[in-house]
């Protein structure tokens, strides 16, 4: 057995043991991957498995997290703070190698993959950002920011349709950098990949602008070596490298079928293959010291590839001090000091009315003037959705200073994009769309939540207040559906001046995703004179106004409905009954304060309590219980009018009264 | 001006005069598509505006349901239902003419589109459907089945992942009646489409397996016409034409610029761009006579073609009675007689612990023996989903007439094929995935819902119960999100006897689409001889059990979780706690009740209650009020196993019992 032919196999073995251990996982393509992944990583992964976040290192994505089981292998057998024992616990409680990759769990995992297509949109959104960074930091000499996405994917990849959205902007912006091995094995859970999926993947990805190598032999090491020189050499387009393998190989009775995929291979199938590829080891997660002794080889390297950077980035220093400066504060995803002092003077109380999302957008542009890592864009709606950076270029055609990006029709892939920008770092993301396109970038918005990123998510045209576009553009359950995911932090903020608040809470918030929920139409500026601050919305939700009287009834609204509780508190006070009028833009930051607060906020003796909010209404019995009432949407919305619609859905401040008064039984 | 381009004018400035008095619309789209469309309608499509629902017409969709004003021009023009009084009144609440298209309201539009892509999607399924229908149903000499499914397609639809999922499908399947017209016209609404878009999308609909014509001129009457002359000459392969228009055609200063796609012209700009293209009438919503007679000549087209194939179908009906039967069945969307009689005997009591997504895979291969016209698949999950039916072969590969369909690894295509098979008739729909995957096909999911049509959406995996494969698999949100989705009806079962509940609620439910949300890990049998009879399923939620001794405390589960609230209902019966468990399968068929079932049920005078679910808890206020308590997992899962999920997140008995005892204090 060659060295090379070795260190595959105890690449194999170490999963295909966990995976037995564990008596779940996915044992088949690690036996069909592993040589390409070995050769990637043997020969080309610039990485240092000592200093795993160091900046310039190239990043490596498995996008079939299912595969989880050879990635773990590969880390702990180059020298990442991963014990064989808790290779040994994989897929346990509290282990570090849970079934599927996960980001910030363990050194060395890029990004947290599992659901098919996300890896690969996010390996898109890293190469953007190297890029960006690159233009904007590298100078004669200085080559700070230079370095390579691969990944692997599968056949379950190439077909979910983020892949394709992505696989084309990555086309279209001419991502040179990203190379990315396609794991062809002809084997899907369902049987052939061919009893669904027939087209020719190497024309289609050269019809979306990339560089396509093979199909080769993917289980040539020789081959694969020089498919990757190959890649590295073209600079313009972005690689595939089509890798045929077999799943499952070296199982005698599984080998090239489904059933190799997805559950252990059974003790004897795991000795009949051990047996067939000549693995002469009795005993499980056995690590030949040869083998070890190669990969470990990666520590010596990684060193001394980031010691030459730091040479260089000390250099660089010495030479441009301010640039330096700015691009370790980008890396640490810091904001620089005093970066919103630009922000509080934007509106006032005579301001005229303003849309959220019109509003938004000059918070935006005020933000990038301090906030230079600021970088995103909308999913072909920035006139719409107002979050266009003026004089801040165009990213792609030789702009790739640039801090707007164009997303195109493709909602799902930026999502996953974004997340890639900010894995990679350096950059602070947001992304663009209406509301109800939501529902077309859950997966990536979810993702983020569950690692923890900062990404801004801007959804602008919140609710049947858009108008004549009609229940198909309409949201009714996105909010709630928002609100739902766990570590995610919506905001629907009222006016302009809780639109800056919730600006400022998005970019401060640095280890998790938030979504701002803006409106079309125009909202009046609330006069702050005479109501509550606005940074109340720092703490989720807040008394906004109250009548002089102690309260009989408690008025909740979000966004544009705060106007319509406004409203309705007057009309009550007409009537001699005191209401409390409560804005509640974030009800995760509100629920995180402390009861005395929400006690302040929401008296447990006062539960006369009418909500209004023209979305769904399920999920507000939270704050108005059994007893109180959910004013909202609970059936699609309609084609007209804004305030028409208003009207005819029962959304008015009478309405909202009346629900009141009935509650009081007067 | 010749009367192909009086017609085509007509076209125009209907749609023109529609968006300028809407004072809202798009009127790019129907000044540079306008031709092809005429063509298509007046040259090719086989319908009858009469009656529109003829099964054997032709399908056309406008996936750019932005475009609806030119839609309903070519359905007032040709003689459908829709007065010229409802093109005035586009936009407007109560019209019949909304923003988007919407399938129902609209008589001629045969589906919701304006989500970019569902239309793409939605063609697709249509042209299963005619497949499946016409190779069951069709006998030498009798083409009772025969017809094209067209569709009108933007660079958005192009774009989106949803349409790369289903043209690969649509290739691999080899739908050779699909035509497509591509209005190609290099302007999205951030700019020219190559900003974000420079893909060859000709190549890579060849690399799907599409005959590509073109590009052509798309404004070019003869050449649109030979185009698809050549396309409906094939019929292996699905065809797209590639037709080069002019968005905005005719407007001196919008013509070829975003500024004319989603807003009026203005009124000065009409007038320009009718006195450009020659039209001469000021008035606007204008119809020359001689266009209209022209146009309405569909009328006696359509009469024509419907009666010829109604001979041919009276014939059929003599020489093959039973076909004909079962066919009429079918496209009426009827269930047999007795249908669910075979359902019963399934499961007992004494039956074994079994999965409820393993107890509705016996489930439907007991309705397909009954259910002729009960056809779908699983996005390359089968074996997981147990969605497969016995012994019904796989649709394609020369045999259409096959009940089971591979979707590969699609979600979001699956979802909206599903739909479009469901739109033609003659097809009860499934699909099948796993909960977490709602997220890649949450909009044809909203679709299903907001048009009213009958799909069985099947969900597997349902909870962190699913274990080893970790918080990337683990649904927690998803199960609220789809009890957000006005009119889509979800349904959890306990065990194996809901289950076969829950599939008779979905069969016979045929407006609208309902979500079947199913454990992965075995669940007991429960036994109906001591707990009330599964047939509560019907009503939403029924009092399963309760203690000799009045009620003290309500627990309420869903699913898998029924289990642990009865168990916990023992543990408080032994320490002299009298306890009431209701199943509550599905909220939206419960919410239905009248108030006095749901008091029986849940009386408002027991506020002790708590709720169980193995997710997101947000929501279950709704029931539990603000003095309950809602145990549930307000954060995302973890690998391991299932039952050690369940005991580390606090999903116990125990633990509900606890819970209850300090909502009484005891």
């Amino acid at each position: 057995m060659t060295i090379d032919e070795l260190c595959i196999n105890t690449i194999r073995f170490l999963a295909v043991d966990a995976v037995q251990q564990a008596n779940s996982g996915h044992p088949g393509t690690p036996l069909g991957a592993a040589p390409m992944a070995y050769v990637l990583w043997d020969r080309f992964l610039r990485h240092n498995p000592s200093e795993p976040k160091w900046p310039d290192r190239d990043r490596f994505i498995l996008s079939p997290g299912h595969a989880s089981a050879m990635l773990y292998a590969l880390l702990h057998l180059t020298g990442y703070d991963l014990s064989l024992d808790e290779i040994k616990r994989f897929r346990q409680w509290g282990s570090k190698t849970p079934g599927h990759p996960e980001f910030e769990l363990t050194p060395g995992v890029e990004t947290t993959t599992g659901p098919l297509g996300q890896g690969f949109a996010n390996g898109v959104g890293m190469a953007i950002a190297e890029r960006w960074l690159a233009q904007n930091y590298n100078r004669p000499g200085y080559e700070i920011i230079n370095h390579h996405t691969y990944a692997m994917v599968s056949d379950g990849d190439i077909q979910e349709g983020i892949a394709s959205e992505a696989a084309s902007l990555a086309g279209t912006l001419r991502l040179g950098k990203i190379i990315y091995l396609y794991d062809d094995n002809d084997i899907s859970i369902e049987g052939k990949t061919n009893i669904a999926f027939a087209e020719n993947v190497a024309q289609r990805f050269q019809a979306y602008g990339w560089h396509v190598i093979g199909p080769i032999d993917g289980m040539d090491t020789s081959g694969v070596e020089s498919a990757i020189r190959m890649a590295k050499e073209e600079t313009i387009r972005p690689s595939l490298i089509i890798c045929r393998t077999i799943i499952g190989y070296g199982s005698p009775n599984k080998a090239g079928t489904a059933a190799a995929h997805g559950e252990p291979l059974g003790e004897e199938e795991v000795r009949l293959t051990k047996e067939r590829l000549g693995w002469p080891y009795k005993e499980p997660f056995t690590i030949p010291e040869e083998a070890l002794a190669h990969f470990r080889q990666a520590l010596e390297r990684g060193r001394s590839w980031q010691e030459r950077w730091q040479a260089t980035m000390d250099e660089y220093r010495r030479a441009y001090p301010k640039e330096a400066k700015q691009l370790e504060i980008d890396l640490r995803g810091e904001l620089p000091r005093r970066w919103d002092s630009n922000l509080a003077s934007l509106f006032n109380t005579a301001h005229k009315p303003i849309a959220t999302r019109e509003a938004s957008g000059q918070v935006m542009n005020a933000i990038v003037q301090r906030v230079h890592s600021f970088v995103g864009g909308s999913a072909d709606l920035a006139p719409s959705t107002k979050t266009l950076l003026k004089d801040h270029g165009h990213y792609g055609f030789e702009e790739y200073s640039a801090n707007n990006i164009h997303f195109g029709v493709r909602e799902h892939a930026m999502g996953g994009i974004a997340n890639g920008m900010s894995l990679h770092g350096g950059i602070i993301p947001y992304t663009g769309t209406f509301l109800i396109f939501y529902d077309y970038m859950r997966p990536p918005v979810r993702l983020a939540a569950l690692m923890g990123i900062r990404v801004i998510f801007i959804f602008t045209h919140d609710s049947v207040g858009l108008g004549e576009d009609g229940p198909t553009h309409q949201p009714i359950e996105q909010l709630m559906g928002l609100r739902v995911v766990p570590n995610l932090v919506t905001i629907r903020p009222a006016d302009a001046t809780e639109t800056v608040e919730a600006w400022k809470a998005a970019l401060e918030r640095a280890h998790g995703p938030t979504a701002l929920v803006l409106s079309r139409q125009k909202l009046p500026v609330l006069d702050r004179t005479v109501l509550a601050a606005a940074s109340g919305l720092q703490r989720g939700g807040y008394v906004l106004w109250e009548a002089k009287t102690p309260p009989d009834v408690i008025l909740i609204g979000t966004g544009s409905e705060v106007h319509i509780a406004l409203e309705a508190a007057k009309l009550l006070q007409d009537k001699g009954v005191g209401a409390r009028v409560v804005s509640l833009p974030s009800w995760e930051l509100f629920d995180e304060q402390p009861l005395a607060y929400r006690e302040e906020v929401l008296p447990r003796n006062i539960r006369a309590r009418v909500s209004i909010e023209a979305a769904t209404p399920l999920g507000w019995e939270r704050y108005v219980g059994l007893e109180g009432t959910a004013i909202g949407v609970p059936h699609f919305g309609a084609s007209a009018p804004g305030k028409v619609i208003y009207e005819q859905f029962g959304l008015t401040a009478q309405h909202v009264a009346d629900a009141a008064l009935k509650l009081l039984h007067r």
